[in-house]
């Protein structure tokens, strides 16, 4: 019993799964067991921490609502203080695809409850890796999202400003549903007005120019996933990981384990024998420092922060390995200070610089990377690491930030369609592509005499008969479509157009008067039928 | 000399103004001395401290650049230490106006040498009030910008996370084009594509339902700005003090104040001597202070603002007294921390929580007001202190932040027009008005059968002559300009309009259905016009 706590009666379990409806339903859900499911015992890993919460942690309570069935509690490092798996009073949890080596952490249990198919999805949390470390070594998606999108109520906290919940599942389609689930239903820090909802069709990727400390098939495998991706159209930039690097050491060796401290620190100088003995050191190792060390440090890392998006300038990811190395359960009992630290190199950045990430599996075994993007573009990190997996995300449910971030839809005619010459206009205003529409039949098209060719689409005088014109919609928030508009030269215009289901969505026209004095393309019904028969141009 | 610490040579000013050029050409800026001017001392108000820089710090080279001329460095709180103007070696900064009592501070001398005429604008610096207290004391405004959307670079910091470049001037529109000139030229923190432009004309404004430690002959004063709001359309609501007044303790009596120490805590152990007694106590005593107790205070700090911000739900700004009382300089003398204290009580928690402000006086002597609103409403804040002090802010220039945050243009003729049946959408959405203009002449105007009663404004065609229409512009973020264009009703759409000088701007057209089966009015030339000869509905 290392990998759950607390492990929920089968019969309990089966009828809650016969009953369940929703997006998630019958979804066996693994719960970290520092999230509060209400009548099961929060432990943190530490027994003597133990209390039990009346109600659902909102992150849970989100996932139960949309029939997600919780299984039981999962063992972790404990306080979520570690990357390895081995520091709880419950036992080491063993690596479910390799055993004698590490599971990683700190949501061990989680991650090692859905690899070994006891779960479907897992909710982790995440200050310094903990949601991606153990993804990464048991081949799973990690979804750590932009810190505070999800509440982190009901959570005990590690280190309260950087803590994330996340979402642990085999595979990326089932982890994003899970994800929107929760980001609907357990929101935090709003999302902007002004955000990017999809990749562009060419993206480009920064991988740090060197890596260091990374196993030496490893890093093959790692230019195998770049090389698919720059295959697939990206352009691969190089940057320095020096700020990177240096800001992850300033989580644990820093004054920002003050967090931890304050967070729980009281009761480790309580209960001096209920605590890991590595996990004591740590924590107690905070008292003493000063507040002003404190200010010195969120100073220097600000300054790293600077340095790295000034980096990041023109990227749209940056990918990285997710652990640099595999370690046995006894290299880790003989170090576990320093091999802990080796784990989190490539983690440890992310939460401190207000990055988002989805860690994902590649071919070679126990080696993941990790797609980072910045705050709020988590739908541009979901894309890249459905390209690296070659997932085919759902376009009903296309990416869980675009349910959750104001998106408004513009549906287009011609040149804006997929594929056509200004497709980049929307493309490079993040706007997301959601499929072919087709319009009610009371419009007309016809061929504008533009560089390039435009159609106009007119609606009909009401006793008129028009035709119905295929098109495609896109997602843009707010700000992108207030720039597309301002943008937007004559004679186009936009406004409402009735779609064939009679809903009225944002969509081209152009004026009355171009329209006029262009050639009827009508029977063609879309532009690209009107473009294959030569119609146009 | 106690208002400045270094003031440079006539000569040399004179020449600087009689060449300078720029929109703010030959204003005397006057600049705190813990801001760099190249080749004069930074002091910080500690001679042993001081250096002297090669650059301006970039507030004050942008300022420069559009031809303000600096006459000198001025006294303040030692390191911006103080609410009071009394803490500095280089003497007592005592009130311009009022001799016997306090000028406050820290930013003294930058108050006191507009106040007496000695120069048009100034500089401050603002952490807890700095920026405003002064301003109040000296019946002059102060503008106190959003956190970090002014460079900080080139200024000895005081509380690193909190502090801001500020403004004084002896009123509204000279302040405004000052910070204008500063935030295009010294940029920081990025505005938002989703960012309120302007106050609505019937704004919501809160009071503190309670009041405390305030004169009672201010009480009255305060009374007066709150009801001649109210006849200026404003509704006025009542929120309860308690969590404003909670974060400003913790400013001084918490960890926070490790800020300073972090700052120049070295600085002031290694030299006891130089530094100003009550100042000295207050860094000195947060050298021990543990960074556990700073993350607490800052979790307290962020569970305040959320009640606060909570109770602010639906408000466009807060209004509260700027100063509690004006204290003799004998009183501060008697008790210099709980006279600073009572001085802050009502500006302490502003950059806190993360808020911008305007301070204005008001008709009673030394007695000022300060207009908060969220960050980034600037504008907002700035439009409710032009109606309490009766400004007719310049059309040309409205509002500093539309000056540097991205804005759109929205050209509208009929329902959207100021006073028009629509024109809450806009307002509601922050956007500003920006004055009349007109078409190119080619255009017809029709009226559509809607209600309420719409125009259709339609480009006629190459060879058919057609006439100029009036309209009204609004600016617009970009996500207010996309969240209007995807609630706008078919028939009317939105693009590029000509206007009599051939530049284009998005503004209102509508669909040729529409257009064609309207009643023409294109005689009247506009909407209003049309209206009033009685020609629509």
């Amino acid at each position: 019993m290392t990998v759950w706590i607390h492990r929920r009666p089968d019969a309990e379990v089966d009828a809650e799964t016969a009953a369940a409806t929703g997006a998630l339903a019958g979804s066996r859900l693994a719960v970290k067991d520092n999230v509060d499911v209400a009548g099961l015992p929060t432990t943190a890993a530490c027994p003597d921490f133990a209390y039990t919460p009346d109600q659902d942690a909102p992150a849970v309570a989100a996932l139960r609502a949309a029939g997600a069935v919780v299984v039981g509690k999962t063992n972790l490092d404990q306080f979520a203080t570690g990357l390895v798996g081995t520091r709880s009073p419950y036992g080491i949890v063993e690596n479910a695809l390799r055993p004698g080596y590490v599971c990683g952490g700190s949501s061990s249990g989680s991650a090692a409850a859905v690899a070994s198919g006891a779960a479907d999805i897992a909710i982790g949390t995440d200050t310094a890796g903990s949601g991606r470390v153990p993804a990464a070594l048991h081949g799973l998606v990690g979804i750590k999202p932009t810190i505070g999108v999800i509440s982190t109520e009901g959570v005990v906290p590690a280190c309260r400003s950087y803590d994330c919940v996340t979402i642990f599942a085999a595979e990326l389609n089932l982890a994003n549903r899970a994800m929107g689930v929760m980001a609907a239903g357990a929101p935090g820090r709003a999302w902007p007005g002004d955000v990017r909802l999809a990749a562009p069709p060419k993206p480009v990727v920064a991988v740090f120019a060197a890596l260091p400390d990374l196993d030496p098939l490893w890093r093959t495998a790692f230019e195998r996933t770049v090389a698919s991706l720059r295959d697939l159209g990206a352009t691969i930039v190089e940057v320095d990981s020096t700020p990177f690097l240096a800001a992850a050491k300033l989580l644990y060796d820093g004054a920002l384990v003050a967090e931890r401290y304050a967070a729980v620190g009281g009761f480790v100088d309580a209960h001096p024998e209920s605590i890991d003995p590595t996990v004591g050191s740590i924590i107690r190792g905070a008292r003493d420092l000063p507040a002003h060390r404190l200010v010195t440090d969120l100073a220097a890392l600000d300054r790293l922060r600077a340095t790295a998006m000034a980096s990041l300038v023109g990227v749209d990811v940056l990918l990285t390995p997710t652990v640099p190395i595999h370690p046995t359960i006894a290299e880790v009992a003989a170090d576990p200070i320093a091999v802990n630290s080796r784990l989190g190199t490539y983690t440890n950045f992310c939460n401190l610089f207000d990055l988002c990430a989805v860690a994902v599996p590649t071919n070679e075994p126990h080696f993941g990377v990790t797609v980072l993007a910045r705050a709020f573009e988590d739908a541009v990190a979901l894309d890249i690491a459905a390209r690296i997996t070659g997932t085919a995300l759902d376009l009903a449910e296309p990416s869980w930030p675009t349910t959750v971030a104001a998106a408004h839809d513009l549906v287009v005619f011609g040149a804006h369609l997929r594929g056509q010459p200004l497709e980049h206009q929307l493309t490079d205003l993040g706007a997301r592509w959601c499929g072919p529409v087709e319009t009610a039949p009371h419009y007309r098209l016809a061929a504008l005499d533009t560089v390039p060719p435009k159609p106009a689409v007119t609606r009909v005088p009401a006793m008129e008969s028009g035709v119905a014109v295929s098109g495609e919609r896109w997602l843009l928030s707010p700000a992108a479509l207030g720039r597309f508009l301002a943008g937007l030269p004559a004679p186009m215009q936009l406004g409402a157009v009735e779609l064939a289901d009679g809903a009225w969505h944002t969509g081209f026209g152009c004026t009355g008067a171009a329209a006029e004095s262009a050639k009827d393309i009508s029977e063609y019904g879309g532009w690209r039928a009107a473009l294959a028969a030569g119609a146009v141009g």
